[in-house]
């Protein structure tokens, strides 16, 4: 089938119009207004990430909806890699979804961080550097915010390999080579680790006897595809999985915000100064050239990144949004003025976050926490 | 290039002159006559297995000897993938050397329980049964070979892989698809696990900054010639290995001995009543069909499966063999006979070891002796 081109290792969306057809490409659903209203039915309301379609596709997000209501719960499931540079706010997308979850639902929430995955994939060279990054970084920023420690468990592969190996041993019999290098585009060259990792990013949806939903950008998906063909015959759970669609870089709309060009990506580690410079300088406009120009023919806020920024993430308030769209539009708001507005709203979430991530005690979601203890002791039944 | 099919799960070798195309093939060295006597004079003799070129060949043996001889000393690894069906005497043969070499040169021996790999080849079904097995049977009688406790280290992968895997993540990264197709014969419905398996079987000899020697049919050199491709970018020694002819199955010369076919294979936990039987009735003989013509023409040893077992295992005596080999082709020893004696020495060797067995404490090995404990902090320095 001939499609946008998607793998968690490459990513080519264009246009909104690819979204559409990763739908259909990728076999998911589309998240519907009925659907949406069901969710919000349970939450009381909808966060922005889903109420502004960032998330627009899902899997099985209707039977997560049944098992609420039946009384039986879910889990969640959710996870990152590091890679060269550092976190930036794109890579916070999927964890404040999956927080809201939390807080919503009251519903454990698992966070791998595959330590050897980028490694594998040749994108770093230190295992150390990448731990190094998780502890000082990563977990840190993810749990501040606000994850409950007693209902919330992080954790390395390198450390937690024993539990993890003891589910990967019968995924990894029914995955086989073909599988893995036509679901994820691996080749020849492809290191026997990536191959395995398949397996082991697979594992945690085994974690509790219920539904697992995984917030994640559509690129994960494949990883998902395969788990839902093998999970029934392990006596698990078909991943259920709520679908965003890419953030985009400074550089433009459909452009990759990416950790290791600072040019591309606000990072979580930013201060003011850089996040005011970065915006200034490198955020794409969909503004006029010349002021004149603006005032005259209007700026289009539909390529433009502050306003792609403020739209799904910083400025939750519809009315507000509304108003900056009509005036951007209309010539009356400047780029300027836009990216000003911007660069206050991303520093008031940005600044209370770095406070609180420098207090964290991250070794209550990796060792200390009530699930954390708990996790120690999984252990998947043994074929 | 082409030879006679050999990978670690496939092997077909017919004749005496496969072993020295293997040898080509492989790029392995023989085993000479002056590489034996260096050995000799180390050892004050050779054990029969290597006297009688049983082993025959070898990578870097003359490097583990400089390094004896210059103090440096070396460590022995090993290791065995219980299957369908029981341990039998076959299976012995490359612990019986090992345990010799630990003896001569007091060198420490991991030994390796892959509790994963047959399920992962799908040549079983069940983890935890292949588990029972390791600690009921394998784990017994290797140790009841006389392995020192406090020098021994054995390990189940799926409960030592927090440690494996340390080393197992700059393994696999340095391992690609298409090696591990060429290398081992992967095919695309090959488990991704299996592929994977190939780094946690090297692991093991980064255990120590010392050479590893592999006692081991050449059918696992596959495995370790990988490992020499990439232990220098590890900072560690290439494998030495000392590699072995594989062991007839009762049903005739080159044919394999199965565990999961009784008719084929002398078991470990036999009785001597099954013994007995399974040699009078399977064991394939050179001699004539009928008394007449045996006198007449006498019995061919080359091909006879009882004199085969004598001759690299069970008849020490050189003096001894070489009467029977000749009474043997001359007629006057006669196939019944030749059975009821290789019954007699099987029997010695095997009721001790089955007494010695029952009493082993295997926890000593895995947990207890000195080198366990040890090993159970032991960790790859983290890339």
């Amino acid at each position: 089938m001939e499609g946008p081109k998607v793998t968690p290792w490459e990513v080519q969306i264009k246009t909104e119009e690819d979204y559409k057809r990763l739908i259909e490409l990728f076999g998911v659903k589309p998240l519907t207004n009925e659907l949406k209203e069901r969710l919000k039915e349970l939450t009381g309301e909808l966060h922005l990430l889903i109420r502004r379609d960032f998330y627009y596709a899902h899997r099985d997000l209707d039977l997560v909806i049944n098992d609420v209501e039946e009384g039986k719960g879910f889990f969640l499931y959710t996870g990152i890699a590091p890679s060269k540079g550092s976190m930036h706010i794109g890579h916070l997308v999927p964890f404040i979804l999956t927080q809201w979850f939390q807080e919503k639902f009251g519903a454990n929430v698992y966070i791998m961080f595959p330590d050897e995955e980028k490694y594998w994939a040749k994108k770093v060279d230190s295992v150390k550097e990448v731990q190094e990054k998780i502890r000082n970084i990563h977990a840190r920023f993810i749990a501040a915010l606000g994850f409950d420690p007693d209902k919330t468990f992080m954790f390395m592969d390198s450390e937690y390999i024993k539990q993890l190996y003891s589910a990967a041993i019968p995924i990894a019999r029914r995955i086989n080579i073909s599988t893995a290098k036509s679901v994820f585009g691996f080749s020849g060259d492809t290191s026997i680790g990536l191959v395995f990792y398949v397996a082991l990013q697979i594992a945690p949806t085994f974690f509790e006897e219920k539904r697992p939903l995984i917030p994640c950008g559509i690129d994960q998906d494949p990883y998902f595809r395969v788990q839902r063909d093998i999970a029934p015959s392990l006596g698990g759970y078909k991943t259920a999985d709520i679908l965003s669609k890419m953030v985009w870089g400074l550089k433009g709309p459909y452009t990759k915000m990416s950790a290791s060009d600072p040019e591309s990506a606000i990072f979580v580690t930013d201060d003011y100064e850089t996040v005011k410079r970065k915006i200034f300088k490198y955020a794409f406009s969909g503004g006029q050239p010349i002021l004149e120009l603006h005032r005259k023919l209007g700026g289009n806020p539909n390529i433009d990144v502050s306003f792609f920024w403020l739209k799904i993430l910083f400025e939750p308030d519809d009315k507000k949004l509304k108003e900056l769209e009509d005036s951007y539009r209309n010539g009356e708001l400047t780029t300027g003025e836009l990216k000003e507005y911007t660069i206050k709203k991303i520093w008031e979430f940005l600044e209370p976050l770095q406070k609180r991530a420098k207090k964290i005690n991250i070794d209550k979601y990796f060792y200390e926490g009530k699930l954390a203890q708990e996790m120690w002791n999984w252990k998947f039944p043994l074929p």
